[in-house]
């Protein structure tokens, strides 16, 4: 090598160079630098969702500050999550869950007038095409658990009943399994029916008084909760899909206010407007108009719908 | 079923309960629903960590409004993403090369007194235990591209040369690939080697013309990049690693300032601080003084060392 080489340019005699204008990164221009390469996006609303993903996602780094380990976890995290991912199992939907988001973007897609019923999450174990059932008909097909009796109307936000509306409930068993989970140990479709409302709007039907159940845990969700302190219980709750003709439809839950978990379901699906009162009925006179052999549980719910 | 329950309990009844005190999910409430389930955790930086990502995730869900079927695209690209990764490839790194995240994790934890050199990405392609060569070296083994010398001094930030540092560089071919993308067809190592600096603190070496390549875009990081108007290409640029002992490791590239990529790295790895010369020498004299037979391209770059 020649001696011509003695002065070395120093990296930071490139001075003339605007890194704002030439997209170069800083990290006090890094939210700036990766919008403006997105500007010329295919999809406006695709450029708009990455840009506030790519603002918040920055706006995390510089608050947490990850250590490049740190990070690494985070990757692997993630990667991991994906690997549970199959056509049974979808954890990235569980961690949505467990983190709130799930709730969040129903919330903001269904926004109803007051007094209108809340959604809450459809939940993986909804089945298309259950049978649908006379009124007073008993879900239960295996007489498995504490009987039950739900009933209530299906209103407008005026009050007025509501013909023909589809009801479409399910629920787990007393052992807080779904037929789904449990195939050859419970009847197909057990616990689930379809009912559809008369000019009076009523419901009812009969079913087992159902019990709190944890999501799967067993994976990275189940890791995180389990570092966060935090349980993998759902609270007890009946599952409903109502649709009716003009009315926005309700994807929705009602729960038992005395479940041990009822302040602390791990996938935040309880509203305090979902809370449905579970009397135990132990009056003769009780059980006998209504059918049972035993005391039951009664469970009264009116669903209102909002017009579209 | 019995008259009794002909006036229905309505859900809006329980309004005793209160949704914050009670951890119930409302969209007003939702980061505190989350995070205040958060505040028993393990490990208080999980706990500060998970708070601030819930944070961001929910202020990101309220501003975009996703439809359920935007979230379920949203699940769905975390997915295949996850089905992407396997021994050779890692889709999620990628995915944070693309967003910004990756340099903007390296910047918080580099943050150097002025005149320092500054990092940039480490990259997939770092192999661990390439040949240590004495200065003047060519790390070609295959004679193919146009040659380039690099030359240029490791010093502190007082501009005093560092003696035993160890300069670890690494780069792609003239077709933009390294060594372990082809292998069978470059010799092993093939462009990369380790230098020891004297008391000068001086390095030289010799190496071919490096030239832009694309990241992995068949996946759905390149989805991404695609719907985004973006280009997968990485401008043309020499890897380092510079170590000694006492001082701040680089992990960094130099790029040529001409490559047309140079003001869109894909991965957003350039700094202006970053930018290198390359000067092509087509003066006899020069080329046969550093015994190259043909026009060379002439590299000097000085790196400044931060004490740890």
């Amino acid at each position: 090598m020649s001696n011509e080489h003695s002065t070395g340019r120093k990296p930071q005699d490139t001075d003339s160079l605007d890194a704002r204008d030439s997209g170069y990164f800083t990290e006090e221009s890094s939210i700036e630098a990766v919008t403006q390469r997105n500007k010329n996006a295919k999809d406006d609303r695709v450029r708009f969702a990455m840009d506030v993903i790519t603002r918040k996602l920055h706006e995390a780094v510089l608050e947490i500050e990850p250590t490049p380990d740190e990070w690494l976890s985070a990757i692997q995290f993630l990667t991991q999550t994906g690997h549970l991912c199959d056509d049974w199992r979808q954890e990235f939907i569980l961690l949505s869950d467990v983190l709130g988001v799930t709730m969040l973007v129903d919330a903001v897609n269904h926004r109803r007038p007051s007094g209108a019923s809340e959604n809450s999450v459809l939940g993986p174990f909804h089945v298309k095409g259950s049978p649908t059932m006379e009124m007073g008909a008993n879900i239960c097909q295996d007489g498995k658990g504490e009987p039950m009796l739900v009933h209530g109307r299906i209103l407008d936000t005026r009050g007025q009943p509501i013909h023909g509306a589809r009801i479409d409930v399910w629920q787990a068993n007393e052992d807080g399994f779904y037929d789904v989970q449990q195939k050859g140990i419970q009847p197909e479709f057990n616990l689930r029916g379809n009912f559809n409302t008369a000019a009076d709007g009523r419901f009812w039907f009969r079913g087992v008084k159902p019990k709190f159940y944890p999501i799967p845990d067993d994976g990275t969700v189940g890791s995180l909760l389990n570092v966060l302190g935090r349980h993998p219980y759902r609270p007890a709750h009946l599952h409903f899909i109502i649709e009716a003709e003009g009315f926005s439809t309700i994807t929705t839950h009602i729960f038992d206010p005395h479940d041990p978990y009822i302040n602390s379901d791990a996938v935040f699906g309880v509203k305090k407007t979902l809370l449905a009162e579970f009397k135990r009925i132990a009056d003769p006179v009780r059980i006998k108009d209504e059918g049972f052999g035993e005391p039951f549980w009664d469970v009264e719910y009116d669903f209102v719908m909002a017009v579209i």
